[in-house]
């Protein structure tokens, strides 16, 4: 069988893993053949392809990023995208299926072109581990370690000026490495979008440990909003003076805490270095793991399907449960991470 | 209700952090205060106490190690030992119960003490990740992640000598961090105690990936034993000379490589250093959630029984599931692994 | 002999470990006793002390920060400032010399209290690098080998998504920073306060690199200030539209870049983790020399004058030395760099 | 101009800094164009040439090792060996010069191919930092990291079982790996070839340090001989009972440690992960200038000399300056190390 493998959306410590799993196991057991999609779905509907041997994808496992490239073309739009040129370009290039490593966006694609009669397995991939149906996506834990090494370093600086520390991490939509990163971390608050806190609280939770001696350190989701900026103008990305936005929650958050607090603040947006650079030994043994199990699954011919992580092992979901919704921060995770704060 | 800490046996990353969960969600939410016992057992049956604050557990999760110091002692010998002078004591102190964190030893006498009518709970620790009844245990992802960092080291200085490099890794019993961290780094050979491999197919191995152009990679647990050291003089730890064997498996493995490939092979053995410093981000969530849930344990009257890790949950098993037996790797998940080798 | 050390300005890793080599060899060699200023010159003007003894430096030089704490406060300002409150204190608490270690500011004043006959030595403190008479200063190894590791993780993401990445660095009025890291890491453009590069040279420097199939890396030190600032308004800190200028120098120049060259553009400042957490070993040997060198200036009387490193030697310069003039980034270094970028 | 670059000896951290800074700058500046040697003089003597243009060196400054391989192969030994053979394949090769990246032996060997009247210019490498002539050689400074980053981790395990660790450094001749690393991580004890302590000596310091409630961190380097070893049995490599002695001295102190003092004794050999992997900031620049300053020298026929540095500053010295003697400690460095044991 020959698969065409691709990696989309944005980048995430451990594709490469993915991408030497299912090649070596490709190539040794399942007697597969492979070839690359450059930048994701843009390689499949421009017709844009490498080879994929073995001597391509040795010692990857530890490199950031993909070296298929990435992007975040949608394979339904242009003149080129949409169900049947695509299984034209397969039926031209002799690609019998496809391993789409991607998130949401690049599962529910799958979904449509499988749903088409095309032959696509999925391997769920988001830094912010906010994919239902499997434990923990690859990435995510490279993520919570990054941002770990960067708080202990911003609470020493903290401290010695007895200041309040707020650190920046990323989670649009879920508050997940905010969550790890700050348990791990001894976060004095932590600030998700699954939590609607209030400034009072928050500052409530800082003066307290300042109180304590602690320099405070204050985690906060890139996603998280405000109370006070949930009104007409935050919602158009606008301040206070109809003038947009400028600077993520992080800054915004720290003239707010001095404020209420009357403690010296700083923040700290630790940005792209998140989900760059080298991958964690546990992202490389789950990343290596799906990959395989994506080898095994074209194989099989679970088609419509991705790999998952359940406890210990690795299974196989339909795309509709993975797309099912958005893994939340439950609240018992929250409070129990809470308990640690007071 | 007041609690005794102890931790016992080797030391292993987190357990800082298992102390401080206990301790937070105790003082704040189940009204519990706590004193720790010194050294484990020792402080025990020795009666040598510390207080154990707030205080005293600030900022601690991060530091390697136990603030308690641990020992081998075994609570049932000595003259002050024994379940009768243990509870001598705990009734002198005003001690309700003991939460006991430690490895298969300290959870076999929490159970006999228990049984005895003590109250106990216990919260598994064993950097090799041997315990069967969890998922994982904390100290192992950091453990992993101090070896593959040495790999990725080893790796560069054997590819430009063109060697074969042997690292030997922690795993007397069990090949849980040799399985992970070969798997991470891209090991061309994987040697756990669970298999009996052969020298001829270790060089077959290590000659297959030399003739692909790469150094290769021997990742050995120090459990393992080789086919030909299974005799009368290997069993009582003797060379084939008969004099006391120096060295551990990796140094022994070294000439025995070269002899068979002709390929130049130099060992390197991890020791102590994976088991020492500041724990994995993972580690330090696993650590903190254990504590706090070895605190409600106590709270619910759960004696006997230790928490542990199914998924992404926190769970409640007895004593007897947890001593039932060695989780060793799985055939399975050995020859995944194997999978990557050739 | 009874000295006090202090530590001013911004929090600097090293900064325990110069302690911790002042009182060793003060205590050790030197027959001297230690106590500590709290938070800098204000432990000075309002009398707030600590003990400085053996147990309070064990194991200090690996922690960053300050275990005196830190503060901006000018010791001439103020009711209890100026010199003659600060020699009766030191009179009253029975303190023979000051050891003051810190930046221009603090140097300065140390000056400025020596000439009025008070017993000052210092040790010069710079994550920048920018203090003249001595090689380097401690915390700045630390500064760029962590600007360095996020450049690394930076490229990896940068390379994925075929972007251009603009790291931000430490620099306020030098380069040194900048000029390291960037060299270590390949940039292909580095951006400092000595150098007016304009933003045409900049976008022929990334698209040659982008040319080459490289994914640009742009390191910015935060005190660059590009050609089209440097007018009335930005002088006022003010934008285009004359309102505040939100945003550090890197957010400022990913636009431009991108509208200059058309290659998507994302930037990261890296901030306060620069100068928090663990020193390099480089920092520690350096810094612990330097304290050791301090107590023997105190014991030689050698008032006026601070430590400072000469090639691997430590050497004494006075303070007017010191403060001649900032070290900036000489031309043949900046140009030695820029063969690089192309 | 042709250059011929070779990378000879164990590999060292920054050899690929050099080679890029070299070709960067000739390719660049220099107009002169670079083959590579494989596997150091090997590739002379052999012929074994690759081509080293500006893509074989994107990216690799950051990569442990050497792209080009190395090997302790003699240039005079073999029929293919010697000047005149060596002069004839420059000739028959079009090679005009010959950058010699490597230690003592290298060195020496380019020196009498230099007055043999053959044009190379060196690069002087060496991890023990032993030679003369320059502050530090690149490699130097990550060793000494990676080294204390053990040590630190050490410590934890060693002060939770109150146990003594003994960390055994690379370090054949001359202890700066031991000195550094030992200053840096807060050593009780180190020992180095070029200081004879006695076991009397070592147990007093570790007793003190014990004593005063901290676990005793001895770090010894490679090629330190006790008192007792120093007869002829030793000198043969020979134990007390006359059978080939096995271990590393770390390992054969530690019990000598724990009969002298009574305290359970550790030992841990960091062995070759001291000199593989990415190299530090500081060796990534020292190297990159070595490299540009060696495309130099052949610009500007400096025959026979090799870079250095001395302060901030890249010099020339004549081999014969550089193979003048072996960089040992100096005894006021040990004495400035030893006043923090105590």
């Amino acid at each position: 069988m020959r698969i065409g493998i691709l990696t989309s959306g944005g980048d995430c410590p451990g594709l490469n893993a993915v991408i030497r799993g299912a090649v070596l196991k490709g190539i040794q057991i399942n007697g597969q053949e492979f070839v690359g999609f450059r930048d994701g779905w843009r390689g499949v509907v421009e017709d844009d392809l490498v080879p994929l041997g073995r001597k391509d994808i040795q010692g990857i496992s530890k490199q950031g990023g993909t070296i298929l490239g990435t992007s975040r073309t949608n394979p339904f739009e242009g003149e080129k995208g949409g169900v049947d040129n695509i299984a034209a370009m397969m039926e031209r290039r002799g690609i019998d299926a496809i391993v789409a490593i991607g998130g949401e966006g690049t599962l529910a694609a799958a979904k449509r072109l499988t749903d088409a009669g095309l032959k696509i397995v999925g391997v769920p991939k988001t830094v912010d581990n906010d994919l239902g149906a499997t434990d923990y996506t690859f990435g995510f834990d490279t993520a919570v370690q990054i941002a770990v090494d960067a708080m202990d370093r911003l609470r020493t600086t903290g401290e010695s000026h007895s200041r309040c520390m707020v650190a920046e991490v990323m989670g649009r939509h879920v508050g997940w490495i905010a969550l790890h990163s700050g348990m791990a971390a001894g976060a004095h608050a932590i600030l998700i979008p699954e939590q609607a806190t209030s400034i009072e609280q928050l500052a409530e939770w800082v003066k307290s440990a300042y109180d304590r001696g602690r320099a405070p350190l204050v985690v906060v989701a890139e996603g998280f909003v405000p109370d006070h900026e949930n009104d007409a103008h935050s919602e158009r990305g606008l301040d206070a003076f109809g003038r947009p936005r400028l600077g993520g929650i992080g800054e915004r958050l720290a003239p707010m805490i001095e404020e209420a607090t009357g403690i010296e603040t700083r923040a700290t947006t630790l940005g792209h270095i998140q989900r760059g650079g080298t991958p964690s030994a546990y992202d490389r043994v789950l990343a290596t793991r799906l990959g395989m199990a994506a080898s095994d699954s074209v194989n099989e011919g679970r088609w419509g399907r991705m790999v998952a992580l359940r406890g210990t092992d690795i299974v196989h979901v339909s795309f509709e449960e993975a797309l099912g919704s958005l893994k939340v921060v439950p609240q018992e995770r929250y409070d129990e991470a809470a308990i640690l704060f007071g």
